[in-house]
């Protein structure tokens, strides 16, 4: 024998082991080691350490049995004497729960085996002992399942087999012509375990295992087998966790709420989820089993005393009978309460965080089976952290570490009111393009959402896909729903940059424009039929669903300021309209990332000009359209200056190809061609000319500019003036000049001396001058291949993560719809890279384009104004690249602050 | 006075300077040196060195001149001795011209003055001395305006404004009712002059000046000022060329070849220019300049006596009329003659290759005014190489180095035959996408294409664009031209696989199917017109133009030799067909870099097959297609296999998105319909569900193998089975199966287990095994990015550069042709990365996918079979990168094998 420890045990506020033992006894391991020392009564059980899996694979079962075998019955004695009770004895037998551990947790991939211990004659000392023998029997049937799948190989090989006991369980139903499990008989469910264990015998050719401790070990031995399965593996290499590290296996005593009326079970939490009030609250059942609290058969009841009468009142029951039935466990068992009240305590303390507990109370004995942080609300998640920091649990930084900067979206959108939601039937699924909650009238066609909206009806926009044709219609309606395109389709982007709710992609919709319809399973709705949505899930539903607005709590405001104080990167805004701006501003945005300048070119008569532009044959009828371009878009940069006064404001250049601007339906073309004097067919010929196969990679961006210079001239005289014109009136505006597509130096050398050349003409033009900067997007991976070269001129780079993302994968965002879902599915992506920017492959792009960029201006400004610029993880990426700013929509600016500040902390440690 | 010398003359066989001069003396001024050390009569001048462009830059005009003035005069009575006349004399005039002449050439970069030393009186002496009055006025009016422009800063500033001196010459003409200059009296001229210097006078308030001295001063400073100006600032920018380096001036004497009869001027060349024959030749004329040898006024004279004999006997001219009025050289001034036979030999075994020269006889003395290496044919070209080896003039690693290899393409491809082509009509220019020339009746259809051939029709097939539906009229057309599409355009890329010729992108077609006609600039050509195409050049002309094939001369194979011997790398084919195959291997490919597998489902049956697979709603429907397709791969592989026999043979898994595959012409859907036994609907709504905006970036390559796996399976299965049918016969197949568009190293991981655990199914079905491998093309720039992770499993990389140039520029290959060749034009692009790989961006992808590959798998096999693979320069930088193959289109294979010999000689140096 060995006098290495391989056995390390704990139960009864005692243990062997210790929190920071984890790579001997894995995550699970530790932490109930722990628990015992801080006084947390957990059932006892032992640990086998994670070096045992590495002997056992070196080894073999049998030597591995042998090495642990002393040290194991001792534990089990431990266990025995803390339980009261005896593993494989037919009177007062306890059972146990094998577990495995590792280091890093791996949900879901290896092998659990449940009421270990029990046999035939076993099973029925449980049922006398609690009095139920169809919990006994039932228990008994399943751990023959498990065991059977888990240790002795019945489990199917391939998907289309099935499970040989699940095939009996639906014979044995068949015969009594019963529906459900619970409605089989006692003498069925022990049936069934003679029909399992024949099952076992005729396909393994083995007995089912009698021997408690045989049981114990066989299950033992396929927790460290599990370590080595495909699935396990496969995790592994995606979480980049090494084989060696091995799994720990954890043996521990069961314990059961439904042993008579001393006994009983439930769930608690340490604050209120929903308000993060700091209130203990929880529910319990007499005489019950986990299942049964969730399962809603019986009524729970809640734990404290205080909590009990709120609820009475609101369930309208009258104190008399609350007593009655409804008692708290602070009335039923007060020592039991203060008991689990001390623990919830010791355990908030400890973890620094609300903890949702599971407890059982087995004949008068309290039991913690589970703690963990506690899900919550977005306006608990800020109440809670506020908290926390004010009682001095945790420190500034751990308290804005404690947010999910996600969840604060559930604050800045509106919710659907009430319980209606739950009961609504969900029609289809679609990407959760847009956060919030919107329910409203279908219309189909955008100037018809204008006219219903006029006329007072509330709509939600249903398109097939959305185009810049569609802003008015999209901003007038409630919300939108497109059956094609992804994350950063238009109708996504557009409708972020809104605020507004919106579901892109849902495929399953058939959208016919010509009869009104859209057909979904078969299910028809009609023009002006109910729908809603809700953008941050994806779900859209049938009929109309109440909404409220979200509103921000007094916390928020505290929480921005805690973020302000330790960010070191700013975060801007992508806005355009004066609007956008000033919700931006309000959420504490520090100028504007990107302002796209196409989007001001479709209302009124702009579109009319912007298409005579693009409708001249030569460079004279471009300029003469650009001059009545020129006035409108000088009006909207002071607009936007104005709003952003002493803030930098990003101005791109013209981006969209020119094809966007011309209406491709026949009867907007017939407005068009009546409003320009000209003939469809020449409108049609133009947009055949303009026509391309690939447009994301054609005559778009800097290529305009390059090619019509003319175009970047009147830009760039509008900022200018524009500029000048607010310098005059006393309010500074720092216009940072953004040219986009820039794929070579040489492309970037050319527009910034049009825009150079032409802002020293306005400036000479007017005897003043002011300050601007001119840089460019880094959307295309050969102008981050080439960032050395553009940062010779380029004062700025900002990161079009988009189309750098598009480029860089090869991803259509407006197509990928079709793979990308099964790819995210199969786990070859881990997330939608629209989402959630690719780190090893696009970052590299990003951090090579910010290095290289670096080395030839070493004060270069970077910054990103994809729509990766509001997602955590990215922002967090973007920090570490050492980036000045991120840019996002105004409704993602806080959550942007939150995850800026945090990167900083999490830098720092 | 400083004692640094900054003056070096040259002239009569002596030079102060010589060649490994050039930093100090310019490339120009260090080769006048050269040329006078091994005795060639070269007019005298002297060199003005770099560092005094520096010192002007620091001192200014004047102080340079006083630095100058003592050397440069001493330099001028050299030249004044030698040239027997004076500089500024007004009775025996000696003209000089100033040159500038930096290290590295910078054509048309830098300003010139000829003719310098003319004045009132000094135009006079000319005119005496030559008896040539209007010669002598001429050029003394093209001087003010040269030197007006150049020296006195007449040069309009903008490219609106004009020059002054072409209007005063446009008033005089329309004064005198003339069309050209040369129907001017020499009064005009005279008239003119007065004219010149009284704009001059206005508008720079100076007179033009009369001292030759001043002029010379004047001159010399321009061409240091020259050395700053914009333009060459520019290009010294573009080529690297750093501003210190400075330029030289190059001071002299010019020569006139019309005073008199003891005076000529010609062009000659030290080999046949046509056909590479070692034989002297060219042609004269007396009494005249060069221009006029070159304006075809006066018939020019051979110069050597063979020559004018042999060109007596074409020209049908009669000795006794050839020795009047055509007598050559030889017989007309023998000591000339031999003088200039022993000149051309000393440069040619200088320079060591065929020459081109210009002379001058100037009153009994000759000159040569230039050297240089001549242009040549493709077939010249070749045996002039092999020549000077065999001549011992150069060694065969030279001698591989003077192949251009881009003109062999004139020895494998058809050209227009005779003259006809000259007076032919160019009717549109296209992209030169396929070599060679074709004629041909328009059709529009491919089947009907096919149709008139078996008629014993010649077509060229007119598309809009071409689709993999077009293949087999494509096949049998003597040519194609499209309307729309780049260099790796579909038509393209087949066309040269196919070695078709092939003009693609002729924007100027406005192409009606309906109609049935091609409109250019207003004429309408019919189905059935004749037209001819030139795939080298781009150029469509109307009408029918006889063709010849190219014949393969002798010194072609011995070249081939040459190649192989001192290349590293080995060159591959694309080929699918057994025809490409047997051409490639002609040419000497070592292999298949890259076998088209959707190629082959297009013809007969299989594409029935293919859009049952298409149409098919679930796997089952698709693997039942499959299986139909199966056999007719099978029998593909073991026709290209069996061709490539001992040959390794890459083969790429299905590419393109399915949509390809289905007829998008409405006749056509109803022909699928009807054999598909569905509706028309049925195939326009799969249509619809396969649309894409931009398929380039959709669902294609793995992506469709990932998400329909059984199709790779199916791929998988035909590749081994025919490997092992051939095995059966003793044929050795070496199958690399070949991934598509890799984008992440998961990608990659779940098709090779797919290909993988195929083979081995297939290798136990038949009990026999072959090696193969599977590696995967690099054509995403994610993949050149995470290469490393890729190559831990792939075997081999092949770059698709087509992809990688389209994904890392953001360039669609179909549409850019809207900008590109704007871009090529204004300089951005100094090529079409399409046809020439861009090195400094895409390239770096390719250097990075490499050293990653092998920086975790050292031994990995790295190739290309992108449409640079066949293009010179870019065969040398994968050289440089360490690739083992390229890979090209069967009729590039020599081009590529030069190519890459080149490199590895360039790289042994």
């Amino acid at each position: 024998m060995s006098t290495v420890k391989r056995v390390y045990t704990f139960g009864n506020k005692q243990a062997e082991g210790k929190a920071d033992m984890k790579n001997l006894l894995g995550g699970k391991g530790a932490n109930l080691a722990e628990m015992n020392l801080i006084g947390v009564p957990v059932p006892p059980g032992f640990t086998i350490t994670t070096d045992v899996c590495t002997e056992y694979n070196q080894l073999g079962k049998e030597e591995v049995i042998e090495l642990l075998k002393e040290e194991a019955e001792a534990a089990m004695k431990n266990i025995e004497s803390v339980m009261n009770s005896k593993f494989g004895d037919s009177e007062n037998p306890c059972l146990m729960s094998v577990r495995s551990g590792a280091r890093a947790s791996m949900p879901g991939m290896m092998d659990t085996v449940l009421n270990l211990g029990l046999n035939d004659e076993v099973v029925e000392g449980l049922a006398k002992k609690t009095g139920n023998a169809r919990f006994a029997w039932d228990s008994y049937r399943r751990f023959i399942q498990m065991y059977g799948n888990v240790v002795m190989g019945m489990k199917p090989e391939s998907k289309e087999d099935h499970d040989p006991f699940e095939v009996i369980i639906d014979q044995i139903k068949k015969e009594k012509g019963v529906d459900n499990d619970t409605d089989l008989a006692i003498d069925d469910l022990k049936d069934m375990v003679k029909r399992f264990k024949s099952a076992v015998k005729v396909k393994t050719g083995k007995d089912f295992p009698t021997d408690a401790w045989e049981q114990l070990w066989g299950s033992v031995a396929a927790v460290f087998d599990s370590w080595m399965n495909p699935r396990a593996d496969y995790y592994r290499k995606l979480n980049s966790i090494p084989e060696e590290w091995g799994t720990a296996v954890n043996v521990q005593a069961m314990v059961f709420g439904n042993m008579g009326d001393t006994s009983g079970t439930g769930v608690a939490f340490t604050r209120d989820a929903a308000t993060g009030e700091n209130l203990f609250n929880g529910e319990y059942l007499i005489n019950a089993q986990g299942e049964d609290v969730v399962a809603g058969i019986r009524t729970p009841r809640v734990i404290t005393l205080e909590g009990s009468k709120r609820w009475a009142v609101l369930a309208q029951v009258s104190e008399e009978e609350r007593k009655a039935d409804f008692t708290s466990l602070e009335e039923e068992m007060p020592a039991i309460y203060k008991e689990l009240f001390d623990t919830q305590h010791k355990l908030e303390a400890h973890y620094k965080d609300m903890q949702d507990l599971e407890f059982t109370i087995q004949e008068g004995k309290l039991w913690l089976l589970q703690t963990r942080n506690g899900k919550r609300t977005g306006a608990s998640m800020i109440k809670i952290a506020a908290d926390l920091l004010k009682e001095g649990m945790i420190d500034e930084k751990e308290s804005l570490l404690r947010i999910d900067a996600n969840k604060l979206d559930e604050l800045l959108h509106p919710v659907f009111d009430g319980d209606a939601i739950k009961a609504a039937r969900v029609l289809a699924k679609g990407l959760p393009a847009s956060p919030g909650a919107a329910t409203g009238q279908i219309v189909f066609f955008a100037d018809e959402a204008e006219e219903w909206v006029e006329e007072g009806k509330q709509v939600v926009l249903v398109r097939v896909e959305t185009s810049p044709e569609d802003l008015r219609g999209m901003n007038v309606a409630k919300g939108i729903l497109t059956a094609r395109g992804g994350m950063t389709s238009h109708a996504a982007v557009v409708a972020r940059g809104m605020g507004k709710c919106c579901v892109s992609g849902a495929g399953s919709l058939k959208i016919d424009y010509r009869a009104r319809t859209m057909v979904v399973d078969g299910q028809t709705f009609n023009e002006g039929d109910w729908i809603s949505l809700n953008g941050t899930s994806g779900e859209v539903y049938e009929g109309q669903i109440a909404t409220k607005n979200a509103e921000l709590s007094g916390g928020f405001g505290e929480l921005m300021d805690l973020a302000e104080k330790h960010t070191k990167m700013s975060v801007r805004t992508n806005a355009e309209t004066v609007k956008d701006c000033e919700v931006a501003r309000g959420f504490g945005a520090k100028g504007i990332g990107l302002c796209r300048t196409e989007h001001m070119f479709f209302e009124g008569d702009r579109i009319i000009a912007m298409r005579e532009m693009i409708l001249a044959d030569d460079e004279q009828g471009r300029r003469e359209a650009l001059e009545k371009l020129l006035p409108i878009q000088r009006e909207d940069f002071e607009g936007v200056f104005a709003a952003m006064h002493d803030l930098p404001v990003t101005v791109r250049l013209l981006d969209p190809p020119l094809h966007e601007f011309v209406p491709h339906e026949e009867e907007n073309q017939k407005v068009m061609a009546e409003q320009m004097g000209i003939t469809v067919k020449d409108i049609q010929d133009k947009i055949e000319e303009l026509h391309e196969f690939n447009p994301m990679l054609g005559h778009r961006g800097c290529r305009l500019g390059n090619t019509y210079p003319e175009i970047s001239e009147m830009q760039a005289r509008a900022i200018i003036e524009a500029a000048l014109n607010l310098k005059a009136k006393g309010i500074t505006a720092i216009p940072e000049i953004m040219v986009p597509l820039i794929g070579t130096h040489q492309e970037y050398a050319m527009q910034e001396e049009i825009i150079r050349s032409t802002a020293e003409k306005v400036f000479e033009e007017r005897g003043e001058r002011i300050e601007y900067l001119v840089g460019t997007m880094i959307e295309i991976p050969r102008a981050a291949m080439t960032a050395d070269l553009i940062a010779e001129k380029a004062e700025f780079f900002s990161f079009g993560t988009n189309d750098l993302t598009q480029m860089g994968f090869g991803y259509s965002r407006d197509d990928a719809g079709k793979f990308l879902p099964i790819y995210v599915d199969k786990g070859i992506l881990k997330h939608d890279p629209f989402q959630v920017l690719d780190q090893e492959g696009i970052g590299q792009l990003v951090e090579m384009g910010t290095s290289k960029g670096r080395s030839t201006k070493p004060d270069l400004k970077v910054g990103i104004c994809g729509e990766h610029g509001g997602e955590p993880s990215s922002v967090e990426f973007c920090h570490r690249v050492g980036m000045n700013y991120v840019s996002c929509s105004p409704y993602r600016v806080p959550i942007a602050r939150i995850a800026a500040a945090q990167a900083a902390i999490k830098d720092d440690k």
